[in-house]
């Protein structure tokens, strides 16, 4: 059986989601301190100052959507999809996807 | 520069979106035949029945959030949203996610 590129994107969000979620024992939602640790490893260089300290506060509170204080999985989710929605806009907005095709994933 | 798992993620949403979205010369929307192109190709063992036709119109109609009758690259991360979601509930019920780390993604 071989994974669509759909496929792999969904696994590397279960993933990443799980790898940070279960360090306190409960692997359903991530807490403030859970999600700090994912933003500054998975967003090192995406968006900008990812790392300080008040810039994580406002990406926490922007994904906590019904102001629990914790991240849930649908949450982390559209962190992702609004991350792929500003990369697309800019390479169209480059002229970029027109253009040519991107770099195949490796097999 | 090393890629995160959030990059590559990002990386497959704009290229699939792309190499599917491009094909009538405007890359910037799926017509209702790209999709149902990316479907059967992305979606295959994913979503049950998704290559049959009234499955596609199905879920061209329920991303089809605008009602415009094409589908953006907003309306189009939704889907993988709702699958990654469908995913992680899936196997948080099995158990799955507490009781060990997935396989980490090839480098």
């Amino acid at each position: 059986m071989s994974f669509t590129r759909l496929d792999v994107c969904v696994g590397l969000l279960v993933e990443t989601f799980n790898m940070y979620a279960k360090k306190d024992g409960n692997a359903s939602t991530l807490t403030k301190a859970e999600a700090k640790e994912l933003f500054k490893a998975e967003l090192k260089g995406t968006l900008v100052k990812a790392t300080e300290e008040e810039e994580t506060d406002k990406i926490f509170n922007e994904l906590d959507a019904d102001k629990d204080g914790v991240i849930n999985f649908q949450e982390f989710v559209t962190l992702v999809g609004t991350m792929a929605t500003l990369c697309h806009d800019y390479l169209t907005e480059l002229g970029e996807l027109a253009k040519h095709e991107l770099p195949a994933p490796r097999q």
